[in-house]
This record gives C-alpha cells, sequence and structure tokens, in this order.
C-alpha cells in the first residue's frame, strides 16, 4: 500500500528542511516553479495532468507515526522531528488548469509557500505531474492519429507498478474512452471495457464453444478475440456463427478483437466476411504493440477498425518515458533568485511571474508571454534565450494562464472530475492550430519573456558573475 | 492512496471469471506461466525482481466493500460478487529466485491455481515482475559500468508516480547502493542518502554562507552541490573554504556533487584543486542525465568520480520503458494448452514445466533447458524455434530453477530481505561469464527444449492446424 504522507519525498528535501528550521529560516516565503524544458515525443505541446490528484494529495499531506519513527531512527533532530509531527501544507499554488496544452520553459504552476514547506512537497509534485502529463501528452497524440475512432486503455500490465493507476487517468485526460484498469474506474469514474483473454479459449477443447459460452454471459457485451489459433480459418468463422446464433435470439454480438499479425489486412478480411454474413454492425477492435504512429499508419490504409486498445506505449509514455519537469526556486526571502548555468537554457527565470497566452479571439497567436506578476502592458516579447530575436505583442489580447488553486493549503474550487478536464482538453486542443498538432516536425509555440522580466533575470546573472569573480579573485 | 486489493487489475479477468464461476468451470485446476520474449535494453540476461512483494500482496489479496460495490453498480453478477466478496488466492507459486538472472521464452514463474483465481491475479502479477525485473535490469547494468564505484538512485521525482517506490527497491536488487527515496528506504530498509539541491544555496545571498550552515547542521554528512552559480569560479572554491574549515574544527566534509556541464573535465579540476587544498578524502560525486552509456564512458575517461547518482533512465527503464512479459495459460482441465501463431516465436509451451541450468561443477554452460515437469532423464535440447538445431546436454549439471515459494495462498519461507536478495543477484552474476554481461552485442544465452516438451509442443499444434481446417471446410 502506497500512501502519500511526509516520506513520499527525496531525503535531500528533509536535510535543506532540517537546515532551514534550525537556522529558523524556514519562515521565509519562497515561490518556487514548476516547468519543463522539452516537449515529449518531439511533438508541438504537451498537456497539463495531474493536479487534481497534487491538490487532493497536498490538502492532506501529513508525517505519520511510521514516518517520524524511521526519521528519528535515522538520528534526525528532535525539535525538527516535532516540526514535522505537525506539518501541514498551508501554501498557494497557482496553475495552469489542468488538461491545458502548455510548453517548455513558461511556469506551468507556482507554488508560494514557506521554504519548508516548498521544498518538502518537491519530490512529490514532480511525481505526480511529471508523469500524468506525459501520459496524457502521449494520449492526446493518439487521439490525434485515431480521429473519430474509440480508443482504450490496455496498459496496466505493462505499466510501471502503480504508476498504471495515474496512467489510465492521464490517458482519459488526453483522449481515450476508457480503460481497462477496474481500480481507476472505480475511483476516477472513467469507463471501464473488457472481455476476453487468449487463456479463456484456450481453456475450453474448442473455439465455438468458448464463444458461445461468454456470449450467453456477457449477451450485451460481447466482444470475441479471434486469433487465438488462426485468425481467418477459425476465429472470425466461429465469431460468425456466434454472432448469427445471437442474431436469431434478438441479441447483438458488439465485436471481435484482433491482437496480432498484419491488423490492415485482417481487419479488411474480417469487415468482409462479417458483412458478407450481414454483421455490419459487429464493430472490430484491434490491439497489439500499437502507438500513435501504427495507428495514424492504419487510419491511412483505412484498415476498418473502429476502436484501438492501446497498452504499454501508451502508459509508459514510451519511447521518452519521462517528462523533464524541474521545480526551481524564483523567489526568497523578498528577493528573485536565479540558479545560473553554462547554457541559458538552463538559466532559471527569476521572480514571481505569470504566463500570457495570446490571440485575437479565438484565433490563437501560437505564443505566450512570461511576465513579471504585476506587469499589465506587455508591448514586446524577447527570445528568452536568443537576445537578438523580438516580437511586437501589443496588438493581441493576453489571457493569463495562471489561477490560484490554493489558498492557504485549501483548494479554491471542488475536485473537477476526470471527464470534465478532457472535455476541456480536447476545446483547448481543437482550437490550436493544425501546425501544432503534427506529430512529426510540428510547428514550434512561442515562449518569449517580457522587458522587465529579461533586465531582471540579466540583471542577476551580472550580479552572480561579478561575485564568482570575487570569489576567484579572494581564493588566489 | 492505492493498495492491492481485487480491482487492481483488468476488466476482462474479471468478465472472464464471471463466465468461469457462473458455467461453473471456476475450480478447474490451471497452471500459467510468466515468462518474456526480449531482454530489455538489448542486454544479455534480465535480473529477476518483484517476486517478495509479488507474494506478500497474493497473501492478502481480496476484494474490499468499494470494489463489490463499484462492481455490483457495473452490473456483474450477484453470486459472482457473493464469490469475489469472499476470494482468497489459495493457489500455488513456483519461481525462479528473486535475483537471479532469468532468460527469454522459458518459465520466470509459474502459477498453479483454480482458472478463477489464476485469471484474477494475472495483471497485478504482471504489473509488479515486469516492473521490478526491468528496472534491476538496468540497474544491474549501471553496476557492471560503474566498476567498484557507489551507484545512488536519484529517480523519484522523474518516475511514473508511485512506480518509484518499487524501482527503488529493484535499483538496490540490481546493485545500488542507496536511495534518495525516503519511502522505500522506510519500508525496504533501503540505505537513503541525499544532502542539498540548488534551491538551497538560491535561498542564501551568498553561496558560501549556505555552505557554511549547511556543514554546521549535518557535519557527519556533508556533500555540497558546487554548480549553482559556477563550478570552478565559485562552487569548488567555496566547498575548500568549507572544508579545510571544517578540517580545522576536526570534521571532515565528505564530498561535492556537480550535476552539469562536462563531468569528466570538472571531476579532474575538481580532484585537483581538492588535492591541492589537502582534502584527499573529500569524495566527488557526480549527477545529471546518467545511465550506463555516460558512466562507462566516464570510466573509461578515468573521470575521478567516487559516486554516481542516477536518476531517470533508472527508474523508468529507459529507453524500453517496459519489459513484455506475458502470462499464458500451459494446462488447464487436465490438459495441456497452447495458443498457435502466425510465428513460431509466439506460440505458446504447454504443460507444467521445469527449467534446468546447465553446469558443470561453477561453470556455467550458458543453456538452460525447459523440460516437462516429471522429465529427469534430458540428454538433448532443441533450439525452440529452429527444429534443425539440437545440443547435447547429457555430460551437464542440471539445476532446477522453479521452486515452490506459495503453497496454498502461504508463502514456504518468510520474505527475504532486500539487501540479501542483492547479494544472491551479486553472486549469480560474478557466475555469469563476461561475454553474456556485454552491454553491447552480447553473447546469446541458450535456452532450449527437451524431447518430449518439443513433441507435446508439435502434437498440439497439429491438432489444431486439423480443427482449424475443419472449421473453415464446415463453413463453406
Amino acid at each position: 500500500m502506497i500512501d502519500f504522507t511526509g516520506t513520499y519525498t527525496d531525503q535531500y528535501q528533509l536535510a535543506m528542511a532540517q537546515v532551514y528550521f534550525l537556522k529558523e529560516r524556514h519562515e521565509q516565503m519562497t515561490v518556487f516553479d514548476y516547468f519543463f524544458r522539452k516537449i515529449p515525443f518531439n511533438g508541438g505541446y504537451a498537456v497539463f495532468a495531474g493536479l487534481e490528484d497534487l491538490i487532493g494529495i497536498l490538502e492532506n499531506l501529513h508525517f505519520n507515526a511510521a514516518d517520524i519513527a524511521f526519521l528519528r531512527q535515522k538520528g534526525m533532530d528532535p525539535a525538527f522531528l516535532e516540526y514535522l509531527a505537525d506539518f501541514r501544507f498551508t501554501g498557494n499554488l497557482y496553475s495552469s488548469c489542468e488538461g491545458d496544452l502548455v510548453f517548455p520553459f513558461r511556469p506551468v504552476l507556482s507554488v508560494e509557500a514557506s521554504i519548508i514547506q516548498a521544498q518538502i512537497i518537491e519530490t512529490l509534485l514532480l511525481n505526480i505531474l511529471n508523469f500524468q502529463t506525459l501520459v496524457a501528452t502521449k494520449a492526446s497524440r493518439m487521439r490525434i492519429a485515431a480521429k473519430d475512432k474509440t480508443l482504450i486503455d490496455f496498459g496496466l500490465r505493462r505499466a510501471q507498478g502503480p504508476g498504471g493507476y495515474y496512467a489510465s487517468r492521464a490517458a482519459v485526460i488526453g483522449g481515450f474512452e476508457a480503460t481497462s484498469n477496474v481500480r481507476a474506474g472505480r475511483d476516477y469514474d472513467i469507463p471501464v471495457s473488457g472481455t476476453m483473454a487468449h487463456s479463456f479459449i484456450q481453456s475450453y477443447d474448442d473455439e465455438l464453444n468458448a464463444f458461445r459460452d461468454f456470449a450467453k454471459v456477457w449477451p450485451d457485451n460481447c466482444v470475441l478475440l479471434v486469433d487465438t489459433y488462426d485468425t481467418l480459418a477459425s476465429g472470425i468463422p466461429n465469431a460468425v456463427i456466434v454472432g448469427l446464433e445471437m442474431k436469431e435470439q434478438g441479441r447483438h454480438l458488439k465485436g471481435i478483437r484482433l491482437d496480432s499479425g498484419d491488423l490492415a489486412n485482417l481487419s479488411k478480411k474480417a469487415r468482409c466476411i462479417l458483412d458478407d454474413a450481414g454483421l455490419h454492425d459487429v464493430k472490430i477492435a484491434a490491439s497489439n504493440q500499437l502507438d500513435e504512429y501504427l495507428i495514424r499508419k492504419l487510419q491511412d490504409e483505412k484498415a476498418p477498425i473502429d476502436l484501438f486498445g492501446v497498452g504499454t506505449s501508451l502508459v509508459t509514455g514510451q519511447p521518452d518515458a519521462a517528462l523533464d519537469g524541474v521545480y526551481k526556486l524564483a523567489y526568497a526571502d523578498s528577493a528573485p533568485r536565479i540558479k545560473l548555468s553554462e547554457t541559458m537554457e538552463k538559466t532559471t527565470l527569476p521572480h514571481r511571474k505569470q504566463v500570457f497566452r495570446l490571440h485575437t479571439g479565438t484565433d490563437l497567436a501560437g505564443a505566450e508571454v512570461v511576465a513579471l506578476a504585476d506587469e499589465r502592458k506587455i508591448g514586446q516579447m524577447h527570445h528568452p534565450f536568443d537576445s537578438s530575436k523580438t516580437m511586437v505583442i501589443d496588438k493581441y489580447e493576453k489571457e493569463p494562464l495562471l489561477h490560484k488553486v490554493m489558498e492557504n493549503g485549501r483548494r479554491m474550487a471542488p475536485p473537477k472530475k476526470v471527464n470534465e478536464i478532457a472535455r476541456y482538453c480536447r476545446k483547448q486542443l481543437d482550437k490550436l492550430p493544425d501546425a501544432y498538432k503534427r506529430l512529426d516536425n510540428p510547428g514550434i509555440y512561442k515562449i518569449g519573456i517580457s522587458d522587465r522580466l529579461k533586465k531582471e533575470r540579466d540583471r542577476l546573472i551580472n550580479e552572480h558573475k561579478i561575485e564568482s569573480m570575487n570569489t576567484k579573485l579572494n581564493k588566489i
């Protein structure tokens, strides 16, 4: 059993927290930004997911008796342990809407909390948001490839342990209709789906008897798996027999499922055989190592597949397997903070910030600007790393994207249901111009920074460079 | 909170289970084999992990009130729900030792249970074993690359949700010394490790003060992160100041950590600077997107790194992200069972089976033979898919690899601790000839099948082919 208590974190968060506490710096107010640097799957956008889970967990976060006992055994300071025993998250969260499309280098979410709280929640926050955003993004790509066909998540068996639970949720946010995962269905009110495995048919001496038994017990939800022995010679002919028997009884065979072989070819042949038998409304489902590219290929070949079952590549977000989301300090002790790097791309954006989406009415400009939180008039934006590139943006409407979703550790609105978030995602995706939705070589959505943010960042970079020079000189 | 109750499964398991129950076939005894077809990471072996977790979960598996209420709401049969409310796993498990090296196409574990029980546990079993075996295998590759250097898991923030909890366990089995994951440390008695993030230093106005505060609170476990502003100009010089101050106080700076840039070059320069200051025993830790190939490269370049921190690639098993483990029916209702496929590689091996490792004293032959469970005299083995290839094996000792670990749903021995399993893994790996341990193009460990198993398989294939032909003929 895995519950999200205080030890669901990295040891260094607690090591730092103890320093903050013993040095009486722990109540310092800070702002941390959650953002990522690379869109997964070489895509043009990512789908933000995991927020509602995160809020629910943060509202209840505490160190339980087992946590405290373990940390005591590890030699943590007794006064600090007393603090942890009373720990609650009482900060504020400013976040993009769950299901919205998000882009690199701009805050997806900002945490405003005491430094000790903000630090202790870091690992948990990254663990939840990185993974669900990865999977929702992958699901959304499959949704684009599958067009109006049905998509069902079959991934739990190949998922990374209980990560599969969150994968099923994120899949629906990204555009899947249902899941095989019963637990996710139970807890997130997601439609569950599933009929039979090869073992069911193998356990009978005869495929036809297996099909008949299943049809009797599940007359309204009968999808027959046809490739246990020989798809065309045995599976489909037997399915036709059962389909016709059901028809005679006023019932209806819902579908057949292909799980191996050349799915384009087999689905075309299956469609012909079913149609020839008058079973026009029997659907064809297909599964077997599918991903967005294979789905697109099947669609391009006009394979008459009505439903795609997707497992491994969806729930593990293959081949990336992780979103590179990070959580960086932007403000502490009444001052903006920066982390430098040899590469400008890894230098952080200091200060409390807001992100604005640029548009004209319903037409997206394909650009967002990151500004200081109190900025309102933003006439131009700069490329974040290439100072030669600027863009005049005064003509656009500017929609703020970070909304306060937690205040003093409590949620600001009732939890959103998964299907509501999925609808929101669909709406946002419909608005996004096609160029950004291409599976390969998508258009690049622009993220810029405001004049004032750029000046602040550059000022801090220079200050630290001078300091480093002095350290080096003093050392010599 | 995710607990492993009965709904931690795929819907189709329950759909099939209801058929078995209502048709009164649910008490049929079956054997299912767990095996995989492809070694992850193009490696020469996999490390089996997850067994102790699986046994613990199976001992307590049940459907709770929320599960039953949900399934009732979904229209499951009332008599079947009553059965589920009393469900317990009472089967037998025959398994490879956790931490042993395992190879494709041979049973890693076999479940002997009533068909309804064996089916209901399938998803759970695959979910746990596939993922931990993936990560333990990845960890073992890093262990090989890192030679005698220390390896620490930093992955929780990039892990696939709570999958990270199991990843940390599997990492230790594969050869990691410690984890940053406090929860895994608490529950699995794994050493936890961690010191500071960039944010700690950023939150101070001055890097040196940040280092000094940390050293005061953690004098015995002080590893300073040196790349927040400028590794060579600021981070290392400040670390040297603190290291010398600690030395004066009779303390000892444990290490510095490099987290960006050219780690080979920086570690060499850092070693020189530390040595010049007389800080010879200050260790150098390195992190930043490491995997087995980067670790090997750093070792080849003789980078003086003492400790590697590895995150994403370890805990997500990049780039594979999943082990393709499957669970196939081999025996039911007193008869062997087979699943056919267009490709011989996807045709299953029927019957109750045993796997024997071939060796001469302590010398492994690099081969195993899969035989019927009651076979003892096995003079030759056949390539499982290429009938032209055979190998005479009568001269080898044959060590049976599948051991009964659960009987009637109860474990046969007390749980093994993670470090005990890790030691066993290390021992097995030491025995394996180097050719199979190469990261690239490893030697191929042979898996063969016995005469009797081959005959049984081929007989069943022919039977089903004749049956399919008859189905087709009847249809015409």
